[in-house]
């Protein structure tokens, strides 16, 4: 559908902030050169939209947002999220899908803003069940193949290739592909025409004047459709406590390439995302100008830079790549590694470098190692342990903001100001963000001159219906966090988790015995037998008090006729446990076991 | 010792930067109105002095340093560190003593710089092994008895108040105490005159010209010891990555005026360093001008200001102090809560606040937080949680940089500059951080004139001996992380943290069987038992595999004639572990359990 069409057929009544109502609708008529408006051509009542979070709000990651109008569905993304220090031995968080799953048959189709791991990361879990088909840019797109194969489900599920700019149809809804700059090439916000109104959603976002490859974000598209009118926008909020604006991906140039100079005698090694394509692009720029060979270490940059260099996203000038096998061949000072681990991930390359525990690359006084990312919050120690391993090892480090190696994807204030400047929503809802994100945004709004009642903040497990006339909470839907571990999904639960960290925390104690199966006296045992709770050499007596204990409660049990085995391991794990306590002050599971012979 | 006599009888060879040798030579004569210098009057060879950091270095916290002079020892401050993430169920961390323990004989006393617990927290737990005399300042020497009183060491170890100026003799060493500002009251650096030499140590240290109480720091004394030549400096290096200056504790004055003004019709609760005894004077001065009742909460904080207060450090102005049982008899206007938890340490009342947990204090839209303190590096995640739990409560909240609400306690850059200069050593080595802080402190002295050779990065567990011809590592003493974990102090070590890991990952799967004395068959099992591996009710199929597989092994191993029960255990550990892994992808503890019968 060409611009102009979705110009013209499309004649809601625009939702502007209440001040400029006159103005901007005035301006709207002119820039879309659509007819004059009038009250007669408006239809009678509107369906709702409903709007429904899966995931990214109150907090970081696994975002997701299922849409729905006349009984169709949209879902706009499906991400993953990090698991969080008490999710112990946990790989990955996705969300729950149920709602989902129930309503299949609704679903028209999943549309892409980009594709990094909190947006992306969810399909092959709610692929593995369902099958529906994906839009999205070729970057995110071929990223998400990748990953599909890896899963085995590539053949299964049918990709549609849409480029920014262009518009599909799915169901009753019409969704507009709007290039944005952000910290990953091909990456777009979505403007989806449902008959009950425009919904925009921004995905990730920032406004990048002078990006290093391709165009700056879609301004006129996102400028035209506030011009048509915008029932709500959906905004991130990752930024939206920072002021200001974020800084041009171009300014990462200029410091790079005065760090080249000064590393002239060292070998390079640069850490940062592997989705990062233009930062890549950036330090391939640097290494060809200063006569370096470029090398990638670590799965996921690999991985990432194939992708990106075969759909054209990576412009690699002729034999400037070479193997990380090769590195041998050449002097340091003509090389560039360029590395993951730029978040002090525990078996990411550089993590490996730093503890002399990478199979190909030794680090020492020769190199110039440059972290080309900020640590996300709750990486800040991983990474300063990192640097701190590498400064021991003779590198030089050039981290966090001693330099300007790094600029952040996200918009900050003043560019989410011109995003509903730009789209001027009837109604607000911030999105992709904790609960300070989000209620900083709602701020944000405010400060625009936007009603309070006009803007929502809520949670996941929330739909949000919004017409003309309203927009409120009108139900609740499965939402939460499903974690998955190895192969298992799901099968980690509060349960578990508690267990884990009880184990973890305490360590614990077992005690087999085998018990005649007659008369309940104890025929072999009581052993003790213990992990992670004291050193065991050392603490022979205490452990050999805990024995005798349990023989004695075993014994007085049989004594007293007393067979159930849910009360014997009852007493024995509340005696045991006060003795426990008593001596060290300490609380290890304690674990009765016993057999009958 | 009056500051003149300690002018007057030391006349060690004056040892400045090279750069400025001449010109601060004759300035030291003119300032300190010592006699002219003459080659004659040196000593023909000095001992050399031995400085041992047992903590402190390559880490934040345990600061402890033992230095040594013709057999004579002294330590400077005991402190303790917190466990990082990965030290699962520990307490706390304290140095290895062993050093100290093995030369008792020759300790002559500990000196305390202040009364943080990196400082000072190490102490019930030397001093539970040897007894040793403390020297301190009023306020240092306050919180340490309550310290030790909790540990039942208070009558066994001898108080010794010195009050800043002050210099005490310990073995053939003089000490001077010289104030110093800091976030705690009470801060002093020590000069410590040897035989061998002047050692300056500065502890923890900023300067503030304009402090809430008492006076700056004491520049004057540190200019006359430069004067009269330091041998080596020992600086504290927290801050210097940091260019600039920290600002003055002042600057929070206005801020919290402005936020009181703001907060008018709110409850205020203020979270911050419960040690930050003239941060919460600002408090309580902005509370009696706005006319609002202080009360305490967190059984820190009211212990701190206890000792404060008894000991003049806390000015309370009359009848403005309430028990937080009496909050309740007040509107919310006229209250401030003063309360632990700023590092959102999950027990503290914030966090019990937060959560809905605290006993007494219920928060919601009428309250107004303020989070007067920054995230320690490693706590942004948590302080970050109970931001967004406040938040969700609909409570206004102040964080991290949204205001001045915070200033270091630590000296930046261009302080550390001015300590160099003004104590002008000929060595210097840089203490109390990690590795990139250390390194930064010690480009800061080269960027000051000092050449590389007269600076040393050194680690704990290193003896580093100086003398007037030479610095230089010359040997090792035992140091490292003792761990305390409830009453337990060194009992658990690293193969416990190994498995408690390993529990807390991946859970565990244990194994029992009784075994007949004689065939070694299966009497009775194997019983499978497992605990935070997978919720076990939905996997029954495979803890039933397990069953069967074990069996199978213990059957095989029977008619096999295999009885030695270390190799049936690896049979079952290695075979089970594979099935697991195939199925799951996971590698929980695998622990066979055999009794005989």
């Amino acid at each position: 559908m060409s611009a102009n069409k979705w110009t013209q057929n499309y004649k809601l009544k625009q939702s502007l902030y209440s001040k400029n109502k006159h103005k901007q609708g005035t301006r709207g008529n002119f820039k879309g050169n659509s007819k004059p408006r009038s009250r007669a051509v408006e239809p009678v009542k509107k369906p709702p939209v409903k709007i429904s979070f899966l995931g990214g709000l109150n907090e970081i990651g696994k975002n997701i947002t299922v849409i729905e109008c006349n009984g169709d569905m949209v879902i706009v993304d499906c991400g993953m999220a990090f698991p969080d220090g008490d999710m112990l031995g946990v790989d990955l968080v996705i969300p729950d899908f149920s709602y989902i799953e129930q309503n299949v048959d609704r679903v028209r189709g999943i549309v892409l803003t980009h594709g990094h791991e909190d947006h992306i990361g969810g399909l092959p879990f709610l692929l593995s069940k369902i099958n529906v088909p994906l839009y999205g840019t070729p970057l995110t797109l071929g990223l998400v193949e990748n990953k599909l194969r890896e899963h085995s489900l590539v053949n299964k599920v049918k990709l549609n290739v849409v480029n920014a700019g262009s518009t599909i149809r799915l169901g009753c809804m019409e969704i507009k592909f709007i290039h944005v700059n952000h910290s990953i090439p091909d990456s777009v916000a979505f403007a989806i025409k449902t008959p009950g109104g425009t919904i925009v959603h921004t995905g990730d976002f920032k406004i990048d004047c002078t990006p290093i490859s391709g165009d700056t974000i879609d301004l006129s598209s996102f400028a035209r459709v506030g011009d048509e009118g915008v029932l709500a926008l959906l905004a991130e909020s990752t930024n939206a406590e920072r002021a200001g604006y974020t800084p041009t991906e171009q300014m990462v140039s200029e410091s790079l390439d005065n760090l080249f100079k000064k590393a002239e005698k060292y070998r390079i090694i640069i850490a940062t995302f592997a989705s990062n394509v233009n930062r890549v692009q950036q330090i391939i720029n640097c290494a060809e100008k200063y006569g370096r060979k470029v090398a990638f270490s670590g799965r996921s940059m690999v991985n990432y830079m194939d992708v990106a260099s075969k759909l054209g996203y990576l412009n690699l000038p002729k034999n400037i790549l070479i193997d990380i096998d090769a590195l041998k061949k050449y002097p340091p000072e003509q090389i560039v590694l360029v590395t993951t681990g730029s978040q002090g991930e525990p078996m990411s390359a550089l993590s490996r470098m730093a503890y002399s525990d990478h199979r190909k690359v030794m680090v020492g006084e020769g190199d110039f190692i440059i972290i080309s990312a900020n640590p996300i919050p709750g990486n800040e120690k991983s990474v300063g342990n990192i640097v701190d391993e590498l400064l021991k090892r003779g590198c030089k480090v050039i981290y966090e903001s001693m330099y300007d190696v790094h600029v952040s994807g996200h918009a900050c204030q003043e560019e989410l100001k011109l995003m509903h400047r730009l789209v001027r929503p009837k109604y607000f809802i911030p999105v992709h963000g904790e609960q300070k994100h989000l209620r900083k945004h709602a701020e944000l709004a405010e400060f625009l001159g936007m009603e309070k009642k006009n803007i929502c903040i809520t949670d996941i497990g929330k739909t949000v219906e919004v017409c003309d006339d309203h927009m409120k909470v009108t139900g609740t839907v499965p939402a939460g966090k499903v974690f998955v571990d190895g192969l298992g999904v799901g099968d980690v639960g509060s349960i578990v988790l508690r267990d884990r960290k009880h184990l973890g925390q305490d360590g614990l104690i077992i005690i087999v015995a085998s018990l005649d199966v007659y008369d309940g006296h104890v025929i072999s045992g009581p052993d003790i037998v213990s992990r992670g709770f004291v050193y065991v050499r050392e603490s022979e007596g205490l452990l050999d008090e805990v024995r005798k204990l349990a023989l004695s409660i075993l014994e007085d049990c049989a004594e007293q006729n007393i067979h159930e085995w849910g009360v014997i391991k009852n007493r024995l794990r509340e005696e045991i446990s006060k003795l426990i306590g008593q001596k060290t002050r300490r609380s290890p599971m304690i674990l009765p076991i016993l057999q009958e012979v």
